[in-house]
């Protein structure tokens, strides 16, 4: 048996980053940023006002202080001229502040009469400008690669980078194996239960940023899984469910093997899971995931989702796990990682009773996957277990 | 002034849960339920095998036994007949078990030649059977509301539910103002800059569920904001950027108001903030944003996606937040509620030392926000404090 660390890293040898591709702004958000990219402007591009005012020489403020307004500027319309000694200029946030001026100050402080301003209260030191450049400089980058957020995306646009480069989203081919299944909304025979392995994969999957391909589900006879694997042509990664152990009735990797599939088997030490199946696939690769639902989505969450992580660029070295207090006590952990469903009571993280690994229903209400380690002894309640978070 | 909490409590007034619609199962992830659904059937349908072995009959289970191999039970291919004293089935996982049968001898246990085998092992007390409905039976409910994760479409599809009741996704239309901005890709005059908030915001609502509508930059005209809002038709809520505060070149309230928006001012508490303008509109709402571009992002997540979050249905009652300790010492908050831009530091949590609103590259580097009660005391390093997540 290998470690889950030493699988992990055996099946991000199967994987490289994508080609680049460009999209536009707008569909950048929740894509991995491929190449370093560089504010085209500095921003602000000139010195703005922060507040609606008058600007006007820094020297000349004080209390009392008389100024005459010669003009306005306005967001997108600044004033032209320049602003002597006893000048004010109407100024509203964010207008370019005008050449002369070196203060603004806001206009609840501020009495007009006509052309005639006076100011009433002391401004104080806050001169109520944004510096030229503050936010960014032009050049000034933004590293990759960085899975881009909403944030990310307000400073792309304010640094004027309509088309970002990202990394192509990897094509996964989902393929549940396996006589006894039918796709939801059919009816099942007396012996036959409904897929659910394709449809919670290929949602955590699309999560994580793949584009995912339903294959159709391939029955128990080379034919069929024959005619399912010519339908995953150009898939990044090969993702088959069940059908992957050594079981007599167990032919995905014999059929893989005569379409070119290099088959290796990882035996993990974990729990939920089971012997991995793995290799690469002509131009991609292959996973074989157990066909018990619980495990295929453990699986899929602990290596799969890594696999895609590691397609789209993103860092691959193992971060650490967040940690958080038992509610309840646990017994010792056995040889093999556990990963357990497990749920919140406020901020202690409690395992379900039960573990089985066909309990669809208990994987749904998890919010976490408390993580032990082999052989971690008895835990008492408050002590600090590491998770992943569901 | 009122809190923050009041401010939400007037937004959320103002919108209520959306339709309902039917969506394909392969399409309800991230979408919420919006009512209960019923499993068709029970999991497993029948008492399935956990392992590949042999079924026997309990009461014969013991270490040197021997029985008559009569037959084989697949998944999806139960064998017909009984099994009888001293006899056994041969049997893979997921296959019915078999009438008269109560165990499952693993394959390990077992040595076997030709139709007759012997346990080997002493099979201990693990029948490995799951039983009819040990995961879900046929009329258990999920309940709504839920947003649907990958595990519960898994679920779904289990329970042989193929298309799915969901809240219509909101329809949010984002409307920036001002003269001075253009479009990303645009090359901008020498007082303007580029529209950041509305790329930021749209990636944030959508993120929360929300589709998004961006409407063509409004000028700081009557005609030009016209329009725009007239683009806005059809519309759950319009959310408008900038030009909503009381300044001299703030037009968008005025024009809203003659196209029938209701218009309400709540001068809020907040840091970063400004008075936030909302109000009803036509069949749906409308709020109003500050330009400052933080501000936006920042009441966007603090309101809009609440509004949008109870448009789907989802509970609006406030959830405690998360508290992390603090990796350096704070100064005490003014009087209003600040959301500080922060990082992590392990597990403790950081605040930027600029906390400038026009700044948004503080804001794409940070990973929370620091909610800071009004008047919060200084705060020492390691001092519990409440953050939102970004």
């Amino acid at each position: 048996m290998i470690s889950v660390a030493d699988a992990r890293a055996a099946l991000l040898d199967l994987v490289a980053p994508l080609t680049v591709e460009t999209v536009p702004l707008a569909e950048a958000a929740g894509r991995v940023l491929a190449e370093p990219v560089s504010a085209r402007r500095d921003q602000p591009p000139f010195a703005a006002s922060a507040m609606d005012g008058y600007a006007v020489n820094a020297d000349e403020v004080e209390r009392h202080a008389m100024f005459k307004v010669i003009g306005e500027a306005a967001a997108g319309h600044g004033f032209q001229g320049r602003v002597g000694a006893g000048q004010a200029v109407r100024i509203f946030t964010g207008a370019p502040v005008p050449e002369g001026a070196s203060f603004v100050v806001i206009q609840e402080d501020v009495d007009r009469k006509g052309d005639l301003i006076t100011i009433t209260d002391a401004p104080g030191d806050n001169a109520n400008i944004r510096d030229r450049g503050r936010d960014f400089r032009a050049g000034q980058t933004i590293d990759a690669p960085r899975l881009l957020r909403p944030a990310d995306i307000a400073l792309l646009a304010a640094m004027n980078i309509a088309e970002v480069p990202v990394r192509r989203r990897p094509v996964v081919a989902l393929m549940s194996t396996g006589d006894e299944l039918v796709m939801p909304g059919e009816i099942p025979g007396p012996d036959q239960i409904i897929v659910s392995n394709t449809f919670g994969l290929k949602a955590m999957f699309e999560e994580h940023g793949a584009h995912v391909r339903v294959l159709p589900i391939a029955r128990d006879t080379e034919a069929s899984l024959q005619t399912a694997f010519g339908l995953a042509r150009e898939a990044d990664l090969i993702v088959t469910i069940g059908g992957a152990s050594v079981g007599d009735h167990d032919l995905v990797a014999g059929v893989a093997e005569s379409l070119g599939f290099e088959r290796a088997f990882y035996k993990v030490a974990m729990r939920p899971g089971k012997p991995l199946m793995a290799g690469r696939f002509g131009e991609g690769s292959m996973v074989g995931l157990p066909g018990n639902p619980v495990s295929a989505m453990v699986c899929g969450r602990v290596f799969v989702v890594s696999m895609i992580e590691a397609m789209l660029g993103l860092p691959t070295k193992t971060k650490p796990l967040a940690q958080a207090p038992l509610a309840a006590p646990l017994p010792a952990n056995g040889p093999r990682q556990h990963y357990m469903r497990a749920i919140w009571r406020g901020a202690d993280v409690q395992a379900f009773d039960s573990q089985d690994s066909s309990l669809l229903s208990v994987l749904a209400q998890a919010e976490a996957l408390i993580v032990r380690p082999p052989n971690d002894p008895a835990r008492e309640a408050g002590s600090l277990v590491e998770y992943l978070p569901l």
